[in-house]
This record gives C-alpha cells, sequence and structure tokens, in this order.
C-alpha cells in the first residue's frame, strides 16, 4: 500500500498517515481491516485442530534473524501471516481440542478486545488509564465477593481506597501464586523491632529475625509447577516446597501433612504457607480446604488456594461445596482466561484481609505517589494492559446464572466422557471427573485381564510398554489434527504408586458434543489399529506369555 | 439481543450461540461488532486527552460489588461501555499527550491484534502455538541480534535449539528485568559440589556456600522502580539494591560506583550484577555502558542493561552510538510496548549466552517435558498470549528503516521542545534530552532572577513554593483534559542536590507537532495566571523581598 511505500523514503507524511486512523472504511487500510476480520471469522468457524505440518518445516518460514531493512506493504504482510502464521496455529478454540485448559471464547470478546487494544491504557497508574482503574479495582472486589463473600459494608469500605487492594490483577495464575507467596513471606518476615522487614533487609536477615534456618510451602504433588518457580525465585528453595503425598482421589494426604509439618518444624523450618488446590491441573480434583484451613489456623501460616481452574465452580449453586473451606483460605488464584473464558493473558490473585498487600507496597516518585489510586503499587507487574475490561465485559454479559450453567455443563459432560470410556472396553479410566477433567488410557481389554494376572515385574514392563503406545496415540492424534487430547504422567493407586502414562481430557469448551467426545475416542481407537502400535501389542503379548 | 435473553433461561442452544462466530456480517453481533468499531475509529479520531471528570465520580460507575445474577444483552453493556469506560479513558495516543510512555500505535496493529486475540494461542507450550512457538523465538533472535549482531552462523545454532533461550518474552519490562536478575542470582550461585543450587537449596544455603554475608545490585538513583521489586522478590532486600550518586547529566557516577563496590565487598557482600540504563525512565539518560562493561568485568559480576525505553535507538545509524557497550551485557530488557509502537503488553530480555536461561528451567509433566520446545521452560510467566506475533508485524511492516526515522524524529522533537523551553523565559529547562525525554519547570523570568540573588535557606523555601506551583500546573492541565505532560522530583545538580518537581515530557508520538508542543506550553502559562497560582506567586515575591 502506498503510505508504506513512500514511508521507505524517509517522507515524513507517510509516517505520519501510518499512525492514524482511517477516515473511511473503504480506505485501503479500512479494507485491509475489513477482510482480516472476514479471514478470521472464516478460520474460527473451521473446525480442524492444526493442519498436519512438521514443526521443523514450520520453522523455516520464521528462521530469519535479521530484522528487515526495509517496510513491507500491510497487504503483503497479512497474506504471509494467513498462510505461515494463522493456518499453521493451533484452533484452541475448536470443539474437538479437549487437551489444554483453552476453550472457544464468547464472540462478544473479539470487538471488545479491539477497543481494549485501540484504547492502549496503561493500569499502572491512573495517569494512563482513569476509568479503568475503578474498573479493574471493581472486577476485583466481584472476584473477591465471589470468593469470601463479604458484606456489602466490607466492599463499600475497601473498594475503592487508595491504600489498599483487594487483590492483583496479573496476566496469569503464575504471576498470581508468585505474588500470594511473596506477599505471605513479606508479612510473615514484616518490620519489627530492629528489623526493617525482608523487603528492605532480605532473606538471610529475615530468617535470622526469625530464628529459624528455612521457610516452607506445602502442597500436594498435584501442585501446579508455578509454585515451584515461585520457590525458587523468592530463594526459599524448590527443596522447601515440599510435595505432599495424595490419597486415590488426587487430594492431599491430611495426616501425612500433619507429618511433614511437624518435621520440618522439627529441622528448624518455619511453615511459611500450605497451599490447597481449586482444582487441580492435571486431574481437576479439589484438596480438603476446610481442613487445610483448620491446620493453617493451628500453625499460624499463611493458606493459599490455587483455584486458577476451579474457581469459577463457585457460581454454581450445585457444585460450590466441592470448595468449601475456599472463604476461609488468606489468598486464593483465579484464572479469567480459563473458565471465565476471557482471552489469554488475564489472572488475578485476592487477598482475604485488605492489609496483606501492603507488604509488597512499592511506590517511585513520577508514579504511584503515596495516597495516589495507581493500581501498579500493588502488583508484581509494571505496565499492564487492561485486560481486566474483558472480565468485566464477561461478568455482565454471562451474568452469574450463565457462569453457573457453563460450570455445571463442564462438569455434566466431564461425567459423560468418562461414562464412555469405561463403556469402551479397550480403555481404562484413570482418575474420575470430580470438576470437568479426567485422564485415561488406552489398554485393550485383552491385555487387561492378562494384567490383572500377572506378577509385578510383568506388569511393571507391561505398563512400560504401555506408555510408549499411549505416548504414541497421542502424537498421532495431535499431528493428524482432528481431535487433540494432552497426556501426563501419573501414579495411581492401583498401580503401586508405578508412573504411567495418561491421555488428559478437560472439558470446559461448551461446543464440545457428546458426538465429538466419541470420534475422539474412534480417532484414539483407529491409531491404535496402526502397525507400529500391533508390533508393540504383539511384544506385550509375547511378554504376557512368557511370563504366564 | 435474543440468544442472550434465551441463555439467561438456560437454554443450552442459546449458550452455544454466544460462543459460536456469526455466520454473516450482518446477524446481530456482526452488526453490534461493526458498529463498535465504528465507534473506536471516532474515539481515536479525536485529539483530546481525556474528559474532564473527577475520579471519585467515575467510581461510582464502578462500585457495585456483586456478580450481576442474569445476563445482560451485548448492546445494552457495549452502551454503558463507550459512555462510562470508553469515554473516560486516557486518550493516551493523543498527540499531546506527552507525559507517559505510551503514544499513537500504527493502525495496521488493530485488525492484527484482533487476530491475535480470536486465535487464543497459549505460547507457554506447542501443543498450543504451533507456528506461533518458532514466530516468538525468531523475535526473540532478531531483538537479539539487534542488540549483540551476532553472526548467521550463532542464529542458525541457537534460534531453534529447543534446549535453549535467546531469551524470554514477557508482558513488559518489570518481569523482564525481574527474569534477568533471577537468571543471574541463579548462575552465580550455581549448583557446584555438594551444593546443588540456589533454585533447589534456596538463599540462605547459597550465601553460606559463597561464604558471604549478602547480593548486591548496583544501579544508579535512575534506575527504574522494578528492580527494587526484582531485589524483594529475589530475596537480596531493598538495601542492598545500591542506588549510586548520578553526574551532573544522570548518568552513574563511575568513580562513585567502583567505591561502593570496593564497600560492600569490604561488607562482604558479593556483586551479584551492575546495572547499566538504556534511557533513564525520568529523564532519558544513558548510562556510560562500556565502562559499566569494564568494571563489571573487572568483578567477575552479571552486567545487565535496562534498555526497556531506549534500546530501539539502536536502530537508527545516527544514534546507536549513545548505546555504545550494550553489546557487552549479559542480558538486556527491552520494551517492544514502548518504542516498538505495539500495544500494551509485550516486553522482552535477551541473554548474550544462550545458555544464561538455563538457569531458571524448569519441567512439568504435562507440559514442558524436557527436549520440548515449549517456550514456557524458559519464562516467569506461564501461559502467555501471543503478543509476539504484533512485534513480529512491526518489525516487517515497519522495517529497520522506518523505526530508524521513528526514533530520529524523537530525538529531533524532543530537541525542538527543549529549545522551545528555553526559548520562554518563564520556564526553565531542568534536564537536557538525550534521547526524546526532558524535564522543565514553571518558573517565571522574575522569579529565577531574584532566586539566583537569594541566599541557600531563601531559594530552599522558594522552590518549595515553586514546587507547588509546579503541581498545581500539572494537575490542571491533566484534568482540563487537552494535553498532558507528568511530573516527577529530581535533585539537579544546579540546586545543590535539592530535590525539585519538575514536569516531564516524553516525545515518542511521531504525531506531535511543534504547534502541538507549543500549546503544551501556552496551556501551562495560562494555568500559571489563575488566581491560585497567582496567589502562591504573591508569597513568592513577598518570601524574596524580605530575604533581600
Amino acid at each position: 500500500m502506498s503510505p508504506l511505500r513512500a514511508f521507505a523514503k524517509a517522507n515524513l507524511e507517510s509516517l505520519y498517515r501510518v499512525f492514524t486512523v482511517p477516515e473511511a472504511p473503504d480506505s485501503t487500510l479500512g479494507r485491509i481491516d475489513q477482510a482480516i476480520s472476514g479471514d478470521v471469522r472464516g478460520f474460527l468457524q473451521e473446525h480442524v485442530v492444526a493442519l498436519e505440518r512438521d514443526l521443523v518445516e514450520i520453522e523455516k518460514d520464521f528462521s530469519l534473524s535479521r530484522i528487515p531493512e526495509d517496510p513491507t506493504f500491510v497487504s503483503d504482510y497479512t497474506e504471509f501471516m494467513k498462510e505461515k502464521l494463522v493456518a499453521q496455529s493451533v484452533h484452541t478454540a475448536a470443539p474437538g481440542f479437549i487437551g489444554h485448559m483453552t476453550s472457544a471464547i464468547p464472540y462478544f470478546m473479539l470487538p471488545l478486545a479491539r477497543v481494549m487494544i485501540a484504547l492502549n491504557q496503561n493500569l499502572v497508574k491512573v495517569e494512563t488509564s482513569k476509568a479503568f482503574t475503578p474498573m479493574e479495582r471493581q472486577v476485583l472486589a466481584m472476584l473477591h465477593r465471589l470468593v469470601y463473600e463479604g458484606t456489602d459494608s466490607f466492599y463499600d469500605r475497601w473498594i475503592h481506597d487508595s491504600e489498599h487492594a483487594l487483590g492483583a490483577f496479573c496476566s496469569g495464575g503464575t504471576v498470581a501464586n508468585i505474588t500470594a507467596l511473596w506477599a505471605a513471606r513479606n508479612r510473615l518476615c514484616g518490620p519489627s523491632g530492629d528489623f526493617k522487614g525482608i523487603a528492605q533487609e532480605g532473606l538471610l536477615k529475615a530468617l535470622k529475625h526469625l530464628n529459624c534456618e528455612g521457610l516452607a510451602v506445602l502442597v500436594s504433588r498435584r501442585g501446579h509447577y508455578s509454585l515451584g518457580k515461585a520457590a525458587d525465585l523468592l530463594g526459599i528453595g524448590r527443596e522447601n516446597l515440599v510435595g505432599v503425598d495424595i490419597d486415590e482421589n488426587n487430594r492431599i494426604n491430611m495426616p501425612r501433612l500433619r507429618e511433614r509439618c511437624s518435621e520440618l518444624q522439627g529441622e528448624g523450618i518455619r511453615i511459611l504457607s500450605l497451599v490447597g488446590i481449586g482444582g487441580t491441573t492435571e486431574t481437576g480434583n479439589v484438596d480438603p480446604l476446610d481442613a487445610l484451613a483448620d491446620l493453617a489456623g493451628e500453625l499460624g501460616c499463611h493458606f493459599h488456594v490455587d483455584a486458577a481452574w476451579g474457581g469459577p465452580t463457585l457460581f454454581s449453586a450445585t457444585h460450590r461445596h466441592l470448595l468449601k473451606g475456599i472463604e476461609r483460605a488468606d489468598s486464593v488464584t483465579l484464572d479469567a482466561h480459563k473458565q471465565l473464558y476471557v482471552p489469554m493473558g488475564a489472572g488475578m490473585v485476592v487477598f482475604k484481609d485488605p492489609e496483606t498487600l501492603s507488604s509488597i507496597e512499592h511506590h517511585a516518585a513520577y508514579i504511584l505517589r503515596k495516597g495516589s489510586k495507581d493500581l501498579g503499587s500493588h502488583t508484581l507487574e509494571g505496565s499492564r494492559p487492561g485486560m481486566a475490561m474483558l472480565v468485566h465485559a464477561g461478568l455482565a454479559i454471562i451474568g452469574r446464572k450463565g457462569y453457573e450453567l457453563l460450570m455445571d455443563q463442564g462438569i455434566e459432560r466431564a461425567r459423560l466422557f468418562a461414562d464412555m470410556v469405561e463403556a469402551r472396553e479397550d480403555f481404562e479410566l484413570v482418575t474420575e471427573p470430580e470438576l470437568n477433567i479426567l485422564t485415561y488410557r488406552y489398554n485393550p481389554a485383552w491385555l487387561q485381564q492378562a494384567m490383572a494376572a500377572a506378577d509385578t515385574e510383568t506388569q511393571r514392563q507391561g505398563n512400560e510398554i504401555l506408555d510408549q503406545i499411549n505416548q504414541h496415540i497421542q502424537k498421532r492424534q495431535r499431528e493428524d489434527g482432528k481431535t487433540f487430547v494432552s497426556r501426563t504422567r501419573l501414579a495411581p493407586g492401583r498401580y503401586r504408586g508405578e508412573i504411567i502414562t495418561v491421555f488428559r481430557a478437560v472439558l470446559a469448551n461448551p461446543l464440545t458434543t457428546g458426538e465429538i467426545l466419541e470420534s475422539v475416542l474412534d480417532e484414539q481407537c483407529q491409531i491404535a489399529g496402526n502397525s507400529a502400535i500391533t508390533a508393540m501389542l504383539d511384544d506385550l503379548r509375547l511378554l504376557l506369555s512368557c511370563a504366564a
């Protein structure tokens, strides 16, 4: 397009034009704009997960390391982008994509996201965000209320209080979890007497002040990997993020947790926080939050709940009891880009006590002045976009009842899929869905019988080959791009703690029908019939017959 | 609109419809979509910074803490949003908005951003991002090359290497700076002998292993406040983020830095990193990067450059020499949402040595498996959007030459504005622009003369009143919403280290003309004529005449 051609000639007028808004929709840029929107519509209507093309092939289109010297026409770039990037991306919204925590998002999010991007507010301070600041505070208060059910007068008091924050909006659950443990650490090691606090003096002096050998965070073995990052970042060390054994339902083993706490205390380690999980990433189970709250109370430590996935279950009158006890947590992580159906890049942590975030408060001369309403004084991140607007829109447009329906449907759909898996004799349900996540594996009926009769060592060897088979099926299915489940490795009770490879299905997309779920299993059966897998199954048959 | 009304009745069909793409542009949702886009265009064409409305008034529209029970029509919500949110937001793209680091963004970013949002890729792993993974790696390689100018073979070797990363893409410069210091800390305290490394064992044991009393990071007093957050988070403590004195040009005082390093070493503190600034946030000055690299080499410590603002100056053949020495840094922060003119939410840190980020590597069973190309194994954040696409688009469409023009124009415009300030006798230029940022204050000619002749104590009192005057002008100008500069507090050499309030202007918007700059000063003069300020000036006159 001509503005850019001239631009290349260092024509200042053209430079300006690239930065201005086209006056009419039928201008060149206006037309390109509409064409791109049309293409997006087309892409989203296709129900294919991804085109079959190897990543190494795709990399060739992104291998130049030199920044192009001359400008390119917008139209040329969009052609490249459509062919090489959009067509080669993953259709995360496809109803057959049930492998990860991405879903279809409501269509109204798209024009609203465009408004958000066009306004380009910076939420770090009021001067670059104005109404976005109270709007974000309102979103935090709404989620706070969903979790803690405070009174009107509580929220009237705190919602817009410039010295306090009911939570922090962030780019995702990882930053939310880090923020929660950061605030907990700084509160435990706050200023007292001559000690100016850990924020000022650092961890070494804080531990000396507390007269202990280290800080520990305890969570079940199903804890999200972001907690390990937090332990690393905060100087606590991954060894002091203690992964506690789980029961047969993937929930933290409370007696074992008590033991571990005593052991740590015996070693001079101070318990910083217990972490409960409100929907584990791999299996969707919920820890006994009330029991955890009791123990945290006894220990006098922080109690954090990672409800990044399962938090919105609170919308459901039928299922909110599953999260009973969450209202006793000191902090709770929620991801809006998961089950609030907002586009990627929106996490939150809310704190029961509006004072807690003060432990990480910071200021600067040119912004975040004391007493200002600048949101940046209580966040890990600095400059941030106005993503809270999309959460605000979701809460208003879908409403509590709409989200309730989504949550209920997801849980019912997971039950349906579990029933389908159980109804097929060549599959084995590994973890029952409590929320809307379940795991299973391919394991032909004859093999299940033979394995049950085999000795422990043969079972172990059999599981190793089954792992390869399930891994092969998952990869092949992903590459074929029609449907998709993810895979992980778990140690279910029935195999004496042996770690096996399983398929993981996340049933959060409201467009996923029963038919589509059947087709996921059909495709897996079909792949299992290919020569690579039948050869592996022959090996297994031989192994079992020798052992017998 | 009807789908949502039915939705409220828990009609499943309607629930599906909210999540599907309207088949035709003339459907209800299609029409709303187009109307919203039209409104955005209108808003962006208006050149008003913000409507005059008090924040406390605005808060009333965002004060309900209860999530709405029932769904709302999209059309009703967008009406609310236009009136209460969009109209009350800050027009950060306005050419008269020269107070912060937000600018107009090229219009082509809007349709492309919509594509990005619609695709909703999650860059944490290949399974949810496919082509976006090599694309982001390419962007990191391109910025790495801009800074380090490696050879083709270097980039061919590393660009798509699954075990390594040339940098980390993140939500902004704060996370980039934290990531840089995190990697530096973990590298210094890496595994050796029986010590399993700080990531595993924590900071206390790391310091014991290094046999030191603490770690220090040194940066000039102009260092960004994110470095303080990093020192807090990483357990180093803000006291060990040592703010070194600056010279009269706001650059780190090298002799003083050497002294501080010796002092710290004498106290048993290990120097973790020196930080050089490539464009200070408040004044836009660049530290002597070559001298810093020399000293870091002598000390054997990490050398980080925070070029969040000034990094893109490297595009300019004329001005890139200002950043001489940056190519010797171990890590460099760059913000794409600043001078790469990408919407909010795009920062990066690049590392000279592709091994450095391995010190913060992490894995999980269900994603980020060892050997995978998943980007999430080397980032602080977990799930992340595909913002790198907009950087990719900017680099391709604007090109090196386009960015060069933008950088050159910004620096020339800052010089022009400095000349305008100096030409007006009632203003005082406080810091000369080196890149495209400058500070100045209102200080009437008669007062400048009288202050010069006054004693130190009278000068101090005079400056206090001048601070109030400048603060008043800045607030009033912001509230009037026609033009905007920010303010900060600095201690320029000419006032013997006394801290004064100054206006801060950031000249990055290519649409800001000389006329607009004159109008910024005109407006300030006009505000200075109001009764509140003339009363304060009368006080000053009295003070000076008494002192004389």
